[in-house]
């Protein structure tokens, strides 16, 4: 196994144990709340946010611990938002990660609400951390940060620009624009994190950069593995975005520019890091991960 | 007019005008997400929960002006719990003050994503508070105590104990535990929001007692209003609870129980204030009106 490969299980085996002990609590009323959102944080996953604020820690040389509550307001929020993707209002998936989707397993009601939970737990969990461990005011930016990405001006547009799309022709800038916030907001705020903690603004706008090429990049090999990939190796529906005629980069280039410009935006975002900031090999390894896989 | 009423009034549309010019934004992609969040923002209601953090503000000498993005914060909080609760995996109400309801007007997916904005924007705009306002550790506190109101120890709770007790018999203890959470944790969090952020730890715990019965006598009205009020001076449907078999004070205790109980959290609420703190009169006069009320 490489030293990449090594560090990636290493670290989502921690993320994992992570979730799992801080999920690990008594239901407050009756009802199953926690189990609901216990569920899809539990779900699998390969953890590609949270790895992503590791190896930008790493990068800035912070130990992983001292991130450990931010890592899992990340992953909190890209579940809430695997869960409401998936009702049937939105993109009505039965299937997620393998396993039947929460509002499947849970109904509805609660799905809806345990989505709601997660959101609000990674603003609790972000906000646990104090002046002992980084500036309060670096905290509270770090606040203001993944709001933004995750809100109505980032993730929250993204999802809602998604769904207006869908049976419709768009451009590609259009295209662009959406997935920078559905997929890149959240990337972005992963990868600034550590430096918005650290108070370090020279490197969040290079974290920036490529946590915003990642994402594309990200995404695109998404769409297309959507198209092209296996429903039993994806462990999720596959062909979905033709049926829901959504906008995607094989629609509206087709399969082979879009991989041209999947690997364009690996170079653009491997270009945005300042290798004399530290080391940038768990970001890269991330980043190759991400474009070359099949799931 | 009374003195009271006076101050309620101008408050309330202070609170209008800013929650109006906080919301108006450009919509970030093509989508109606922007109107969505202020459609229900804007819907009218009681701004009760704002009005309580300004009176415990006052209470505390902070001039309103300062705690404005906390004052928004919480109205968001509670417009994206009613926004949800009306879905129809939920209470599938038509009716919101008066208004069609968010998913009749925009449809189920977009008021799903109007609620997680406008719940996403209560972080943000808390975070806007910074070093210069509050110490920025107070407003980390007061974002900790926010998301712990209105998460899955909070107002969530209660929303899913209430959805587990339909069509099923509760005990009044059960029943108050489920209230303290779906409708008590915002608002003690409403009026002590002004105290964590100035640092007040013994006007918190003051605070905190007056918005716990203060919510306690606030939803026993409430349940009583929904089995005897009309349900063109409510705004909303009437005798749902009934049709819904929900768990209400009426129905575990009957009306007159009912009141009773509903005055005795009223005596409760205003011994938890020490007066020699600062001016009550505001929150003595938004107690009085959460009780004596037809709507």
């Amino acid at each position: 196994m490489s030293a990449d490969d090594e560090w990636i299980n290493r670290s989502q085996l921690m993320i994992e144990r992570w979730i799992a002990e801080d999920l690990d609590r008594p239901e407050p009323l009756p009802g199953r709340i926690i189990e609901a959102m216990r569920y899809s944080a539990l779900a699998g996953g390969k953890r590609l946010r949270p790895l992503l604020l590791l190896a930008a820690a790493e990068y800035l040389k912070i130990p992983a611990d001292r991130v450990k509550p931010a890592a899992l307001a990340i992953e909190y929020v890209h579940t809430y938002s695997l869960i409401h993707d998936d009702l049937p209002a939105m993109d009505n998936d039965d299937l997620r990660r393998g396993k039947p989707t929460n509002h499947k397993v849970f109904g509805e009601a609660l799905a809806i609400l345990a989505g709601d939970g997660l959101l609000t737990e990674a603003f609790a969990k972000l906000a646990q951390l104090t002046q002992d461990d980084f500036p309060a005011q670096n905290v509270l930016y770090a606040v203001a940060g993944l709001a933004h990405a995750s809100g109505a001006h980032g993730l929250i547009a993204g999802q809602t620009a998604d769904l207006a799309a869908e049976h419709h022709n768009i451009g590609l800038s259009a295209l662009e624009a959406l997935h920078a916030k559905k997929t890149g907001a959240i990337f972005e705020a992963a990868c600034q994190i550590p430096a918005w903690l650290t108070g370090n603004r020279g490197a969040a706008a290079g974290l920036q950069g490529f946590g915003s090429h990642f994402g594309l990049a990200f995404q695109i090999v998404d769409d297309i593995l959507n198209v092209i990939g296996d429903s039993v190796i994806m462990g999720k529906s596959t062909g979905t975005d033709v049926s829901l005629d959504k906008a995607t980069y094989p629609r509206v280039v087709g399969i082979d520019a879009a991989w041209k410009m999947a690997y364009h935006h690996q170079n653009l975002a491997e270009e945005s890091l300042d290798k004399a900031v530290g080391q940038a090999d768990w970001l890269l390894a991330l980043l190759k991960r991400a474009v070359n896989r099949s799931a």
